[in-house]
């Protein structure tokens, strides 16, 4: 069904790709756990439990796989800004977390769950400043000027997210330029940063901050229909949220998107009432899953296309093909729990 | 009953003082305004409904007097920077007006009343974001790292006070540090940014910071007091949080301090009852006020010591004289309605 784009440089497979992110991970895992010390002592222990709760750093691998990792001067700077932008990330998931009550993040109980608001506020204050401090340790201000414009964007699409809660009428434009803002903002720094530090063109830059911004797109469109159709036990995070905290994403926009009377009605009436049951059943009998299951694929094959664009000479370009596959994958298995349901 | 510091350099008047900071400010107002178009247009609103209701500028008042506004790079890199410090501290206030649940800041109704403590979160982040990026334009990292360190200090120091709320027995030395952390921090970064930018030594620059962040905890032990004898009117926020939020302060302590069974005993009463009145009545019994304005005094005077150690020949240390003049006349005022009430 997703006719993924053939692409001739997809040589490595995901297994030497793990292989080849063993080291960089590692040394990442030990930079993190310095920067604890940097903080206040009160306070180190909350840092050490987000940091210690860190989930998949697909970020962090963004950055490395970008990244000429060979070249031990390069590698140094490659380690510290992916732990710029992971720490970036998990600001935005302490108060993200607040905002929609959840109580589990990667299968622990969240920072606002455990130590109240409060403390969830001010610790991703305290993460947000730290990951800016980290960022201008660099010697050229570019990378502070590039993490601090990023992350207001992130936090503006958070807000207009906040902004169209309840608002189930969203248009497909819209959303996609939240996703953009929420997730592909830090996706494509990823890649950006990546390649500046190791010295590629400004043009080659630019492709790969697209591809990061496609791919981040990608990404949460899929982690948005996994609300709907995942395992919680599989994905270690309370699922279902996005209807219960008001946030119209992919199915809705889909199924209001057919234009078809009855079912929008019907819909509208199921949201009204906040019958999670009816919403659930409205979107499988109009197909809607597969529909989005087929629509973020296109999303995926959009970002591989970009990475075409990259000279065949950029170790990068394999490199970033494979981690896409990985997406790609992962649609797979959510399509064949789909057809198995 | 205060013993001011007699202090020789200073000549001039809080009038001539005022006049001088007017070209400045209507700097910084314009360069204020000018940001608000840096940020994404849904959200453009709430950043101008926040930077309108700026108040006294405090912070941005200790960069333009320590400073050489005289010279017009300089001042240009001084509005620049006056504006990182007073963007971070609004961040600050967005994010307090969360915890505290205060409805009215400045006589406005609070980001947090108005428009919900989602938003309220979202756009604290987009202002710290904002703030870095700022300081992120010049051309040396500097700015950014002490900005940055600076910031997490802050955020670092209202954590510790939100795990000491509800713990009324707090001790003098854990509250001057906090002070120094959630006030002090950002006025030192102050006085520090205005002598760097201006080309001072490192010398006279670790002075401009001892004496900023003297002031700041002299001016927060001050702000504290307000809170339990102040008037709301005049004041323009909504007093007597600190008690109903479970923040002990300066007046508190003092009474623990006295080591006086009976006072300890019916205040430890009062305050688990919640009776505000048997507070007050317990502060004023035992002249726990006036010991407040004099604790306050001596504070204020430990910066006035602080600034001797500069050179005559600098400027700013007559101006920084002068601003700090303005607290002792607060702390008049405040004994004086304390007297006739």
């Amino acid at each position: 069904m997703f006719n993924p784009k053939e692409n001739p440089a997809q040589k490595q497979s995901i297994e030497e790709l793990q292989a080849r992110l063993n080291r960089p991970m590692a040394e990442l895992t030990r930079f993190l756990e310095n920067q604890v010390e940097a903080f206040e002592p009160q306070i180190r222990f909350l840092v050490d439990y987000c940091l210690k709760n860190s989930g998949k750093r697909i970020r962090p691998s963004l950055v490395f796989l970008t990244g000429k990792t060979d070249d031990p001067e390069i590698f140094k700077n490659l380690v510290q800004v992916s732990a710029v932008v992971e720490m970036v990330h998990l600001a935005t998931l302490v108060h993200d977390d607040i905002l929609d009550g959840a109580d589990r993040r990667r299968g622990q109980p969240t920072i606002s769950a455990k130590y109240g608001q409060h403390t969830a506020v001010l610790l991703g204050d305290a993460l947000f400043s730290h990951a800016l401090h980290l960022a201008s340790q660099f010697d050229t201000v570019e990378v502070c000027r590039l993490v601090s414009k990023s992350t207001r964007r992130v936090c503006s699409g958070e807000i207009l997210q906040t902004f169209r809660r309840g608002d189930w009428k969203l248009d497909q434009e819209e959303y996609l330029e939240m996703l953009d803002m929420k997730t592909g903002e830090l996706f494509s720094i990823s890649t950006h940063l990546g390649g500046l530090l190791s010295g590629y063109s400004s043009y080659d830059c630019e492709i790969l901050r697209k591809f990061g911004s496609q791919l981040g797109i990608a990404y949460q469109a899929y982690d948005d229909l996994t609300d709907f159709i995942g395992d919680e036990t599989k994905i270690g995070k309370t699922l279902g949220t996005d209807l219960s905290t008001g946030k119209a994403t992919l199915p809705l926009i889909q199924l209001f998107q057919m234009k078809n009377q009855d079912a929008t009605d019907q819909m509208t009436e199921a949201l009204e009432t906040a019958n999670e049951d009816k919403v659930r059943f409205l979107l499988e009998t109009h197909g809607i899953f597969e529909v989005g299951l087929d629509f973020v694929a296109q999303l995926w094959n959009d970002a591989v296309e970009t990475l075409s664009e990259l000279p065949d000479t950029l170790t990068a370009k394999e490199e970033l093909n494979t981690i896409s596959q990985l997406l790609r994958m992962k649609l797979d298995e959510l399509e064949r729990s789909q057809l198995s349901a």
